[in-house]
């Protein structure tokens, strides 16, 4: 309830800023942080991508500016009526919802750019305004979260109160983590490996809080895993296919992705990628596939990214070039239902 | 428990006949019902697809058949041994599984196949032996299940449990329906559509289950609804968007897919499709996007497909091919948040 008034704040702020300037006679005048990719920096010291300095201004006097200034204020309005009335919204409703007020979005991508707009303006993720993507991730473990949403205001709910799981939602995404027995989170990119870790009771093993990321995770997923980390001071493991796509998914969780260079407070720079490492492939003799001119040429990209800069992940990156093949977690299979708990993860974590 | 012990049971007699042969020095003979769209009929009466009389032999003196026929032994025993330790696997785990035992399958789609052929031979899906696609969708509304897996046998859990909802995985798929408040079941497309309807309380004030289908559903998610609509006695409600994709996901619940001819049990031929109707569309002056190439291939299709020969989905079929424009379930925001509530579905529900 405080992260919903001090967003209302927030949002009441800048729509005081602009009613000001219109008093005054003036044309209000806004300065969004410019989230091109000549103002993305690395920034070393937090081991993450920052915007830099350079800032646009969308001044309401221009008339090339005036429609997405307009587009930005009712955006904002709208996210302040979500939050008043303890409402969430997914992104494409938010899109069909400005229909009635002819704001003149031409399709989602639009609204979604002004949604960023104005995560950039406030410095808060869309998601404290109670805006979300569609896709979900789940999560499985003893943590107790208190939730807030209507309805169940104060419920305490521990996570392993459904043998499938929980979905990330927006109502998990609100609650705030109370008390966990467990000592660290280990995040798994996809359901069958999810589903497999709780039905062998790996996560009471591990004393594990089990995530399933669905491949590339929605931000949300990164922030509450950043929430647990933080608050309850368990480390994050991340267990993923062995390629470079599996690879980047531990990568933006420690160091953000350019995406989400306006938004603080979502990498975890501590987090570890315990595989499947190139290494591993080769030592557990996985079943493998060659990697295809998408990977190779990945893995190029890659090579030049700052966030690769450290030897640890150049050699990661080196050690793919040269075995050329890749191979899924649920590889493991191959040698029994248990092996990728009794064998793999028991040596790879601890 | 049961349900696995009568699988388990028709597994054993399985292999018993594939012994018996051998024991009797004959090279073992399977028939498996012939899936070829050639052998896939409508059944006026149960208003589904069936599978006609036509078998296929697969006869292991055959050297053509001998390898498939291997396959098909190891996807059972490798079913078996899952019941038994009350463990799943995804379609993904079991593909890699079948590694270390050299039955050879080139890719995924092959053990699918063959995970498939033993559905025809045993009438029985893939579920009941504990083998899961990797999608999920989820539920949510006030159900009480017994669940039966390890760890929780015999805990009864409320679907409105979360307020995010539960996913529909392996757990809640064993598990049994005892009692429920709700009077429907509610179907949606889009999990934004089914945030929207817990948090407006939309599951209250309809006395609905919903159920978030993610679209073209996975099997489990029909069969979940078809056990909670015979066990309960409740009716299911199909909220789709209005396009020839939103409808025809209806029409698969009512009426079977052909991929689907082989198992029984899985249709609710009364489910009612709620809309968006073509009707809405014009009635609701709903936004809309003019339909596609695509779209209208589909429509023509469907115009040809037996499924829709009565005169009411012809008509479905017409009016959008007149309007030549379709509308996403969402669109109703455009009204408002509440609209879709307040208006339309208090009105096509009752």
């Amino acid at each position: 309830m405080n992260n919903a008034k001090s967003a209302i704040e927030t949002l009441t702020a800048l729509g005081k800023r602009i009613v000001h300037a219109l008093l005054e006679y003036r044309y209000p005048v806004l300065e969004i942080p410019d989230r091109s990719t000549k103002n993305i920096v690395f920034d070393d010291e937090s081991n993450r991508y920052v915007l830099g300095p350079s800032r646009n201004i969308r001044d309401s006097s221009n008339v090339k500016h005036v429609k997405r200034f307009a587009q930005l204020t009712w955006v904002a309005s709208f996210a302040k009526e979500l939050l008043r009335a303890s409402r969430t919204s997914s992104l494409r409703d938010l899109y069909y919802s400005s229909e009635a007020f002819g704001v003149g979005f031409t399709d989602q991508s639009d609204s979604d750019r002004i949604v960023t707009d104005l995560e950039s303006i406030t410095s808060l993720p869309r998601e404290s305004f109670g805006i979300y993507p569609e896709e979900h991730s789940s999560i499985y473990g003893e943590v107790v979260m208190r939730y807030t949403v209507t309805g169940y205001e104060g419920k305490e709910i521990d996570l392993t109160i459904s043998p499938d799981g929980l979905p990330v939602g927006p109502a998990l995404m609100t609650a705030k983590p109370l008390k966990s027995n467990a000592k660290i989170i280990l995040a798994v990119e996809s359901g069958g490996m999810f589903s497999r870790l709780i039905e062998t009771k790996a996560w009471k093993r591990f004393n594990a809080v089990l995530i399933q990321l669905g491949g590339q995770p929605p931000r949300s997923t990164r922030r509450l895993m950043r929430n647990l980390n933080a608050t309850l001071g368990l480390p994050v493991y991340i267990f993923t296919d062995g390629d470079p796509w599996g690879m980047h998914i531990a990568k933006v969780i420690t160091s953000g992705s350019a995406n989400s260079a306006h938004i603080k407070e979502l990498t975890i720079p501590e987090a570890k990628w315990i595989g499947v490492t190139p290494e591993d492939i080769i030592q557990y003799s996985l079943p493998t596939e060659p990697m295809s001119d998408v990977d190779l040429r990945r893995l190029e990209e890659l090579s030049r990214d700052v966030r690769y800069d450290e030897p640890e992940w150049q050699n990661y990156i080196q050690q793919f070039r040269q075995i050329r093949i890749k191979a899924e977690q649920q590889a493991f299979s191959r040698f029994g239902m248990d092996y990728v708990v009794d064998a793999y993860l028991s040596n790879k974590i601890n």
